[in-house]
């Protein structure tokens, strides 16, 4: 609240809360719950923007959340539903009566009614739906259509068109005549030829300072992406977020206009994409706080499932070499040392080649540039901490051929780390999987075998 | 190319060819550079956006892109400049004049030439400022006071603002003969009073639909937030996220408006700390494909020391246990195990916590609760791989002991694991450190200073 200065009181504008959540609010939210108090609660959240509201929602526990939804069901309305997140929507949406659903978004644009919608179960989508004035049942069952993530179902199905032969105040004065019918919010006029075609956008702002008798057609840019609504969403966004995109027009098979998709839309596309990443990174698939430890073990454990597998593997390579630990057992002091700065060199690798492959930076023009390089980082860091740990052993265990094994151990591991740290990710993309998802279970097993068998057979060649 | 259709070609705008950048592109640029071929690769470039441009020469090797620029100085305008990514954005800044840096940034908006001159060695940014238009020098020595990524560096100077007694007529005529000096792209009208304080703003698409005599204050809606130019960036950007906001007033200390912020900025900002968040996880600072060796093993070493010495007392606790070892050489065998897997379930924790502090999903509300949670998810995970893996060790090694030990460690580790995965960040970031950045070194050390001594120090006590 500190940093977010208050609209003037003296303003006109009627002013709504804005700003951080605070945990006092959150404290007094839960409070009101408690006391099952449907009057204390409708009034703390009574001035708050619905992101708010949907911010306090997302910290409370399930039962509390449950509570609160039954204390004040008609404060629960369209634009909270749309900002909340998906656990949590789908918490809310459990408590909530079909004709309260229907209510609830009858007065959202598609592109957030959807998001509600495509949450519902099956059966109780029909519900809402049915209950749902006819013009939205219509355009969200053509948004329904489309897959899961693909550009079709974020797209808004109102937009503001002008034919090419327009002036500018034949615009304005449309517009001005349409008045509700017209999307919230809106950044471009797209310009349609006879057929319906984009053939050029004018940004708003542009439009407001032409005199009424400029043409459009003179005033236009060359549409800048066209977008097909089987296109993912992450397409989208990437499109936006490289071309500084504010809105972008949709179009069908044929080519003709039929959506606009706005950035406020992509940016959670974004950042669902960032935090699925950075998620797919560590093993872990979904994340809502509101799961309880049922949801949090079950996305968890088959992942650590997948690396007791490896680790067994790597434990099966120790055990080829149980004579030579039970003759020298420094080695069983020393052996997860090697093992783990490889596994933290080929992560580091596997880390910038993930983050370079979604941001598209790294594509198969400059992929044996960067293999390369990687390669030549991960023998040089290896070089390095071969030094530092053969004077640690030398120190430690007063034995020079002890130190000489674990420096060169350490080479051959952290120059594999680096090799398979960007080498694995490249492939997975290339056989069309995620590099996210599975790359660092490889890497790790790959810096595990790598480290144990080279520490280990080569101790066994030079010490025994 | 594929997903993206091209304007109709009937179309009077002129058509950009937008899409990605592909390989053979690249390939043919490589080659115009190998061959010094000016002319060719000018006529290669010609009709990009800058955008891809810039994905272009990110993808050259450094010595390409000097030549590149050698080649062809003079169509590295502005926004070419502005696309580039920092490290591939400061090599070519090194291949131009001081007058040409100047030239290339005349024509951009403040918020994209700051960007550039930011990049800048302190006197060659003297020479640039000296050499450019005074307007430009003076808003951008004004920016350059701010300290770097806050709000002050990225907000644009330039905005439309009106009158609270204006009508919708008046702002348009206003508009309209302020033609060139109003900022390239606006989306909302900022309403003042006669102290030049923002008291309300009117989205440019609302004020289209309405009729000329309508009042601005009649129209206005509240300031959603009004920005300190003080304020950090990765905060203006949460807020344009929360709120779904496009543009933003930005405001001086007596609540004067003073610059707007605009959402193609902040979705840099956005990309830019998920980058960070990431790459801190992985313990890499710096990853600019551009990079060399020399740069990846400076970005990359310093985190490896650190792992080096947490893999140093790892290894002191295990050679407390060395008698043990030589005893049961299996101990040796399995001992990675149990530290493998703490060390994956920590970092499952680890990452949870983070993303959901970055998000702020996690707060001092709920963190209780979400303790609990990721506590007893790892108690939990611990009782399912103690059970396999106790199977696991009777079969391999027939000594139902042994796998109680192994059991037991288990079940205590990952337990650990669940814990620290929380609580490290938490008062990391309760003392103000950045939890992405230090946490996973504090947690793997639990996890293997727990695991080695669970392990050994219970089979100490058990088998011997």
């Amino acid at each position: 609240m500190a940093e977010t200065l208050e609209p003037d009181s003296e303003g006109e504008a009627d002013a709504v809360n804005y700003g951080e959540v605070d945990t006092e609010l959150v404290e007094r939210v839960v409070e009101a719950v408690a006391e099952e108090d449907a009057a204390a609660l409708a009034a703390l959240v009574d001035d708050l923007h619905p992101a708010d509201i949907a911010d306090i929602f997302e910290q409370l526990s399930n039962d509390q959340l449950r509570e609160a939804v039954d204390l004040i069901p008609g404060r629960i309305d369209g634009d909270v539903l749309a900002e909340l997140e998906g656990d949590t929507r789908a918490l809310v949406l459990d408590e909530l009566a079909p004709h309260e659903v229907a209510r609830a978004i009858a007065g959202l644009d598609t592109d957030d009614a959807i998001e509600v919608v495509e949450d519902l179960e099956p059966e109780v989508r029909g519900e809402v739906l049915a209950a749902a004035p006819r013009a939205l049942r219509v355009q969200l069952e053509r948004s329904l259509a489309f897959d899961e993530d693909t550009v079709g179902r974020l797209m808004q199905r109102d937009f503001v068109a002008a034919p090419d032969f327009w002036t500018v105040g034949d615009a304005i004065d449309h517009m001005r005549q349409a008045g509700e019918r017209l999307p919230e919010l809106f950044f471009e006029l797209y310009i349609v030829g006879p057929d319906f075609k984009p053939v050029g956008e004018v940004p708003v702002s542009r439009l407001m300072r032409e005199p009424r008798e400029t043409n459009l057609s003179d005033l236009m840019l060359a549409p800048r992406a066209l977008i097909p609504p089987e296109m993912d969403q992450e397409e989208a966004a990437y499109l936006f977020e490289k071309y500084h995109l504010i809105s972008a027009p949709v179009v069908d098979d044929s080519g003709r206009l039929t959506g606009m998709l706005t950035v406020d839309d992509m940016i959670d596309v974004i950042q669902e994409e960032n935090k699925e990443d950075l998620l797919a990174l560590a093993g872990v698939t979904e994340t809502g706080l509101s799961h309880t430890v049922l949801d949090a073990v079950r996305s968890r454990a088959p992942w650590l499932l997948v690396n007791l597998g490896t680790a067994i593997v790597a434990s099966l390579v120790i055990a080829q070499f149980d004579s030579a630990i039970e003759a020298i057992v420094s080695l069983a002091v020393l052996m997860p040392i090697v093992a783990s700065m490889g596994g933290n060199a080929g992560t580091q690798s596997l880390t910038v080649a993930v983050r370079a492959i979604a941001s598209r930076e790294l594509t198969s023009a400059n992929a044996r540039r960067i293999v390369l390089r990687e390669t030549l980082t991960g023998l040089a860091n290896g070089l390095i901490f071969a030094v530092v740990m053969g004077i640690v052993t030398i120190v430690w265990f007063d034995f020079a051929e002890l130190a000489l094994v674990i420096a060169v151990a350490m080479v051959i591991n952290l120059a594999c780390a680096g090799l398979s740290g960007i080498l694995v990710p490249l492939a997975l993309k290339k056989f069309g999987a995620d590099p996210a998802v599975s790359s660092s279970v490889f890497v790790t097993t790959v810096t595990d075998v790598i480290g144990f068998l080279a520490f280990l057979g080569l101790a066994t060649m030079v010490l025994l």
